[in-house]
């Protein structure tokens, strides 16, 4: 008989469907992860399956009224080919910085399809953004002034929209971006002033840009923001006595990661979207609809891969000890805006298909007890050498983490 | 009259001495933070002075016992004027990985001053390190065979030292690492007969390795930390059946962030390890004594300068919107291990001396809401084009946080 107390499993997050087991090792696009990991020449690695990457656009647009146009935001995935496989998936891109600019211009997308947010915008991303033809979404009166004697140097017509700071936001949404004073955007009630004047001083009017909120799994929440986001893009259209000529109405899309998280009903969300735009009053019948989307797209299709190094006995406990970390994978240490941390989807990789066995901790190989992939959590036993897959790990994994840590670099990264 | 409830302003943590001021404007190490950035080319920048690293390190080997030799652990800074400068100060360096132990290369330190610890030593780590003849810090059993069985294959006899788990933790430290179930070291239980196996196998055996916390602000914690450092060595000593050469204390020593925060009383810590190494066991008498530092080195000679792009105005708080952020700030942005998100030392560099005038929200220029490096701070009033400070980015700021996010890229960085 042992005194220790019992250890309690902490749940894992789902695991995306889309992945599959052969000879027991996880699969991606067909391929194990022990083939994708020699093809890397290296671990920590991150997958991205191009095959899913086409899926979930697929059923999204089939979700979606034929009218709506998608954007990728491509803050949540910048590797190089997903980029590009993604620029010929979507009807544009967002950007949010001069140097995703320049990622933009190096898979050739045509900046006539890109549009660029950001509250911190500089003179010289302004002046790069404005020459390309890109448009910007304006996040204040000093950012339009800015802008416009920027385009007035260069002799250009700027391509401009305005960007709200909505007076509501997506309930229960993962990550609260309005509603109430915040950095983004305009606040509605100075919008109409400041289209007017852009207007009034030439410039290419592009609409409208309403982002209320992010990371929202509940139908009902996206439903409700979306109707108020053409209520009020309406409203500021009317005071300022013109139709809009397009209109992003943002995202929030969210994607489960954690337990208990189901996945968003887009088919709820598209049939609503289809009957407003049956209704669509004047300022809105003739707009170019869009959403953007970022994590929703690109979140489930990446896969981390990380290797283990040791294997410990801590006080009664069990520690996988991987080659990654917080370093690639800040969001599943639990260390990126959570309050409280929870399991992101996890599985040995080398078992994909068996049965748990034995409750244990897996960790990275930073030497802060910040670095956590894994409490507790209930997995076949893994030995030295196996390979740990964190799933999820498409958006906000490589280029939202510190890799220079510890002067640890980067990970691999492929698109199978 | 106005409607609006009147703002209350959140408290700023306390800014380090060092720092002062001409015609106004913030200057380091002489140097006004205008002409610093014009030196650097640009904004964000990472300023740290070496006269305050240099003054840092007096006051330290001033209040220790002459008799302690003092560490630096380069994952806190390892900016390459930096890990110079320190390897010039102090008796040896703790690394953290194969990128680091390139690093030390590359500055020409003696690997032989060098010992590595870190939970997830790969092979390839181990051998450059045994080849190199740095001390490894065995963080397992099963660590030590695979050093052993590298060594035997190079034909070299390893430095190994065992790092222990301690039964007990640094009270109220910022970061635990220690008590309990943890990745790092090896249970205090097992240790002796891991160091009987490792001398009987050979090796140039290097004493033992116990930390027990970091960021700690009060001085009896740590005294209490140190006292049962001692101890524990003495009885793993005694029990493994020999004398130490080598007891690397570990650190612990906190540097004052948050409001409320006070600096460590180092004179106590220094007089009551004084008062223990006058009645050293017969294990420890002939040890050389080390202590680890990284934070209390090099974080409060470190400022952040970051330029003011926007200023506006949302349901009445005020937000002045700067170039940098979260990507070169993650833990000033409150999301690298808090709970709750409490405010650097943060200034206006071009009104240092001014009295504060105005409540402002101070951001960066991400497109997200975590991005924010003061809430609702008391500050003289600023302008576009205005420098924003943030203190204590010393240690920690460029190399811990995630500079590629939104395509931004690293900020510049002097050693002035």
């Amino acid at each position: 008989m042992s005194d220790a107390p019992a250890i309690k499993p902490k749940p894992l997050g789902p695991v995306p469907g889309g992945y599959g087991a052969e000879n027991g090792q996880l699969t991606i696009g067909g391929e194990t992860a022990a083939a994708l990991v020699e093809r890397a020449g290296r671990t920590p690695l991150f997958v991205y399956s191009r095959n899913m990457l086409e899926e979930r656009m697929a059923k999204l647009r089939a979700a979606m009224p034929q009218r709506i146009k998608i954007n990728y935001a491509i803050k949540a995935n910048s590797f190089q080919p997903v980029l590009l496989a993604m620029s010929n998936l979507v009807d544009g891109l967002d950007i949010a910085s001069g140097g995703e600019l320049d990622m933009i211009r190096a898979v050739g997308t045509d900046p006539g399809r890109v549009s660029f947010a950001g509250p911190g915008k500089r003179d010289a991303e302004l002046e790069a953004a404005i020459a390309a033809g890109v448009t910007l979404n304006l996040e204040s009166e000093n950012e339009a002034e800015r802008a416009l004697a920027i385009a007035a140097r260069l002799g250009q017509t700027p391509c401009l929209a305005v960007r709200i700071n909505p007076d509501f936001e997506i309930k229960g949404s993962g990550m609260k971006m309005s509603g109430g004073p915040k950095p983004f955007g305009v606040d509605a009630d100075r919008v109409p002033a400041l289209v007017r004047h852009i207007v009034g001083a030439g410039c290419d009017f592009r609409g409208m840009h309403i982002f209320s909120g992010s990371q929202a799994l509940d139908a009902e929440a996206l439903v409700e923001a979306q109707a108020n986001t053409l209520v009020l893009a309406d409203r500021i259209a009317s005071e300022a006595g013109l139709a809009l000529p397009k209109l992003n109405m943002g995202g929030g899309f969210g994607i489960p990661y954690f337990p208990g998280d189901t996945p968003l009903d887009i088919g709820r969300v598209g049939a609503a979207l289809e009957e407003r735009f049956a209704e669509l009053p004047d300022t809105l019948a003739g707009a170019e609809l869009f959403i953007e989307l970022g994590r929703y797209l690109v979140g489930e299709a990446g896969v981390y891969l990380t290797r283990i190094v040791d294997r410990k006995v801590s006080h009664g406990e069990t520690f996988l000890v991987t080659d990654g970390g917080l370093h690639h994978q800040l969001a599943a240490s639990g260390n990126f805006g959570q309050v409280v941390r929870r399991n992101y989807p996890l599985a040995i990789a080398d078992r994909f298909d068996a049965a748990p066995e034995e409750i244990v901790n897996v960790v990275g190989c930073l030497c802060t007890p910040l670095d956590r992939l894994a409490d507790r959590a209930h997995l076949p036993c893994a030995e030295v050498g196996d390979l740990v897959a964190v799933f999820c790990a498409g958006a906000y994994g490589a280029s939202a983490s510190p890799s220079a840590f510890l002067g640890q670099g980067p990970a691999a990264e492929l698109l199978v």
